[in-house]
């Protein structure tokens, strides 16, 4: 707070952010807080880690489901070395002493439960989710009093480049849902959709959209207050139709009909919007289910007649209403996922059900499957 | 990422958000993150951390500038507690053997140079920047590249909730800066800057107005690379003018001049928002500089004819031009800043210059005096 403060700040600013490639190649993460030189990532996704903590006996780096004891030099500095890791973004977090926390060289994401670290892996196609010289949409915090859940809910809304400029245009609405442990500012800070869709739209590959991501979590005022209720019922769905709908159609200017709607997510997201979807068949017209469907986590045969209350029975009237239903997965992702999909896939091939179906390739159950099925996707909608 | 997940995050988020008080006063921080128990704040303000570490040896709050010892108990789980604190918005974090991290129950904010803890100690008129049954505006991410500086920089633009839908008007504008250390995403997470202009639109009390509040940092391509800059210099000033303002008067419905603009800020943002107001009369009409003044850290009597170039010399000429000069300061800030703000009051007495000046009662140099300079401001300007 006072300017000998700024000039050590603006010093330390310049040191870390001067951005030159390691003799081994290891780079800071395009995660990486404000002029922080580590975490680093090499050409093979191995993520360098390092932490001032001299006083501390044990520190490792906790990334991928496997921990990575750090070695401490004589100045008390941790530096620490994952194996490679998948391509994408992954959750992690270092192990000080026994505690888990974030890693104070990243900015913070939500996920896992928690905020904390993520570092990005990159892919050779990192371009279409890249800041680029194009025009940008806004993403725009809208907080919102929910009577359903008798509490204050918030969704981000990401508004096209044009939509501040051309007042008298309407615009059709994609609504995005993250995946559980995880909330919704998920899909604008490691999701980019607002710079996928910004660059989609400057290329002219996808029509001009609204896109509105709220938080999947919602329950009934005091459930889950007696102790019985280990899972409290989701009323998620009744949220989007009756309230976020209504008001999104209330305060942005959109084209308020099916055509003009579609609705997607990843993981449980996936699931939650094809329920909704199905239930819905009135309020959307597309779906896409990144990561995910409905008979999750189940890989067994689906039986129409009983699936979600038979909602996939009649093949030709879904192929009439449904504009685009597009599935999406990783080439890597593991168990039940591939299983679980295919099991729908197949459902639908013998239904006669028209859909799209896209493998991100070399990408696990993680973002950059999801950014790009959202690229995927929303060049398929509002056509 | 799947259900039997769902289940035990449900129960977690559903045990942890029973917001009980407890016995001896102390009750979660309105700053936690979803679902958190602590840390908890008593009435006296004292602040209770707890945090599972139980192969540390040490834990210390480190609140307030001092470092509290926290005691673990047998399952591993460490209690501190602080003394009481000051009303208003503190950063804070825990010390694990010696290391500081964020304390993993609270929400995250930039401040300190760091994303971090951060924690509220609440004070009797908390209502004016609480989350209201009113109408809310938005708050919207807006990304831009600067040629000044040759990098992306990113302002959030608050829209008051008649902007969506008046689309035939348009607006004043407030360009609002955070202080040092901070950065653009202060004035709405910790300022609560969108919260007090809803509640201030909603009764009356304030014109409705876009807020931009942009990061304080701006300098030259390759400033710093040379290690002999010790403190490269702030090309902010520039960057206002000739990137920012044209930005938003292109993108937003604006009123364009200079009767329609005002510009604030807070500690290091005061200083510069002064500075830049005295250098664009043509430009801006109202200055809210928030614990700070141009002097600082100087406390000695104000030479006009050398101090800013002379700007203040004529004070009938600065009368005519201005029509807001608001000045706000806490009652229990430290040093330089009462004599460093008094000084400048004294030189605006001299000159005869008119001025509001107001005094928050009981707050230090943080963000309740800030989110109170910010009420009383925002109903004097664009009247």
């Amino acid at each position: 707070m006072n300017y000998r403060g700024f000039i050590s700040f603006a010093v330390l600013f310049f040191l870390g952010s001067s951005c030159f490639a390691q003799a081994d190649g290891f780079k800071p993460s395009t995660t990486n807080a404000p002029g922080r030189q580590y975490p680093q990532v090499n050409v093979d996704g191995r993520v360098r880690s390092r932490f001032t903590a001299p006083d501390a006996n044990k520190v490792q780096l906790d990334i991928g489901g496997k921990k990575y004891d750090m070695v401490k030099d004589a100045k008390g500095v941790w530096t620490g070395e994952s194996l490679a890791q998948d391509v994408g973004f992954h959750y992690y977090q270092l192990n000080v002493d026994g505690v888990s926390v974030p890693d104070p060289g990243t900015l913070y994401y939500y996920g896992a439960g928690r905020w904390g670290s993520g570092i990005e892996i990159p892919a050779t196609d990192g371009e279409f989710f890249a800041l680029r010289k194009v025009p940008h949409g806004l993403v725009g915090e809208n907080v919102y009093f929910s009577k359903l859940t008798d509490s204050w809910r918030r969704c981000f809304v990401y508004t096209p480049p044009d939509y501040q400029k051309n007042l008298k245009r309407r615009y059709p609405v994609l609504y995005l849902q993250h995946g559980s442990f995880e909330d919704e500012t998920g899909w604008s800070r490691q999701g980019y959709a607002n710079r996928i869709l910004d660059n989609l739209i400057a290329s002219g590959k996808a029509a001009p959209m609204i896109i509105v991501m709220d938080n999947g979590y919602a329950f009934k005022p005091n459930a889950g207050a007696n102790s019985n209720d280990v899972r409290p019922e989701s009323i998620f769905e009744q949220v989007m139709v009756d309230e976020i709908i209504p008001m999104i159609d209330g305060k942005f200017r959109t084209i308020a009909d099916r055509e003009h709607r579609a609705i997607a997510g990843l993981s449980m997201g996936a699931n939650q919007t094809m329920r909704i979807i199905m239930n819905n068949l009135d309020k959307f017209s597309s779906l896409g289910a990144f990561s995910g469907t409905s008979n999750y986590p189940g890989t067994d045969v689906i039986n129409t007649a009983t699936f979600l209350n038979g909602k996939f029975k009649d093949g030709a009237a879904i192929n009439k209403k449904f504009k685009v239903l597009f599935l999406g997965l990783g080439t890597k992702e593991p168990n039940p996922f591939p299983g679980s999909v295919g099991a729908f896939k197949n459902m639908l091939d013998k239904q006669g059900i028209k859909y799209v179906f896209y493998q991100s390739p070399g990408t696990a159950h993680e973002w950059l499957t999801w950014r790009r099925d959202l690229e995927k996707f929303a060049q398929l909608i509002f056509k």
